[in-house]
């Protein structure tokens, strides 16, 4: 085991075309859009000025976050390290709203369910049926997860329990390894990751968004546990230039 | 262990910015032009056109492999399977010929010992002194690989002793676990892979060439040996055309 500080960059994926359209996305496997792209390769750049060079990547099973990964690994020549990938850091699973325009949904069920849905720690919207176009139950990269556990809804609470065996089982140790961990994923997977490390409560983490695009790096201790809370964005301007627009989203 | 036969793609990375200008490229990691790019996503096409899904990748550490796979699979919607990664992939070093040109090296040694050091067994070029430009000395991505097995050049047979422990290691396993297996990497460490499988000889192996971009299916036999020897290229018209154009390469 190597000595903390253990180093763990967070970098959630760029613009996809569902973004752009303002539609629920979850578990859909769409891809960047040419704004996420240059979103990667400005990530990668950051890692590169900062010296910043992960040793192992974790994704999920995701274009957006996958692609995302090799733009800014190969922008910061570090297209050649590890990789894992698991189903673990996907995106929040968002049930019945996968596909559907928000704006449009704000309008059919108002503020108050629409922000329960977006925003609460442990609502779900309703599963979303296994005929739906937008379903994975025929996805051959779910093949090999058991229907009783593969989600058809997620609210935030459930991401935070699917995700932890992942952070515990294969992130920690490649930190306790002495490597630098890039884990590239999605706001949602990433905000139960954040609700952990920093113990956010089932209130607060409401409150908290992750830009797109900008690495963010948590030095850990020995308990891998952040040093400083919240960790640095290596752009810190623009990552509270974004962070407010992120608020923002869904209300088009 | 799943039933034979098992199922082996073989993909050699589509032409590189080095191919292009008749440079020796061996370790030195140059990145796909854009036919070479536009080689990859052929190949993903082929691929699904064929329905032959990869269920886990295995790549060399070096970009344009790389980069090929990751075009090839996004395209053929397989973006999301395991990678692996090894630099028992790569392609030869080539030693001090990597950076030359080779019309010039030609013209310099003359044709004997020019088609020696390209195609002979068992003669590799002179080493690279670590001190050149095209060294790997202080390269990262080798910084586990101790000096004793660090390549500094190497012929053929020792790429065919580097490439068979990973070969029977990690590829092999994948197989027998009923994978479609990708590898995807470099005209020697391919060729080293073929003459393997298809049990070709030394002398043999110098008339074989792979062409780039058009994924060779092989399927194998209970003992991991081709049923059909020379697997089967998924395009044989072009594969035929290529091998034709790779072996007037150097006489430009």
């Amino acid at each position: 085991m190597a000595e903390a500080p253990y180093r763990l960059v967070l970098l959630r994926h760029g613009e996809s075309q569902w973004n752009e359209k303002n539609l629920f996305t979850g578990w859909v496997d769409v891809d960047l859009n040419e704004k996420g792209e240059k979103e990667a390769v400005r990530g990668g750049e950051l890692l590169a000025a900062e010296g910043l060079l992960p040793d192992v990547l974790h994704t999920s099973l995701l274009r957006r976050a996958i692609r995302t990964a090799q733009i800014a690994l190969d922008r910061a020549d570090r297209h050649w390290i590890p990789v894992n990938r698991s189903w673990r850091l996907n995106e929040r699973h968002y049930g019945a709203l996968q596909g559907k325009d928000k704006a449009q949904t704000l309008a059919e069920f108002g503020e108050e369910q629409f922000m329960l849905w977006r925003r609460s720690y442990d609502t779900p919207p309703p599963p979303l049926p296994d005929g739906s176009e937008y379903s994975q139950a025929n996805d051959p990269r779910y093949a090999e997860l058991p229907a009783d556990i593969r989600p058809r809804t997620e609210c935030l609470k459930d991401v935070v329990h699917r995700m932890l065996p992942y952070w515990y089982d294969n992130i920690v140790p490649d930190l306790a390894d002495g490597r630098t961990v890039l884990v590239t994923a999605h706001g949602n997977s990433l905000r139960a990751l954040v609700k952990h490390l920093d113990d956010i409560s089932d209130e607060d983490i409401a409150g908290l968004n992750i830009p797109t695009g900008i690495p963010l790096l948590y030095e850990l201790d020995e308990n891998f546990k952040p040093i400083t809370k919240g960790g640095r964005y290596l752009d810190p301007a623009a990552a509270a230039a974004a962070i407010e627009a992120v608020k923002n989203q869904g209300k088009k």
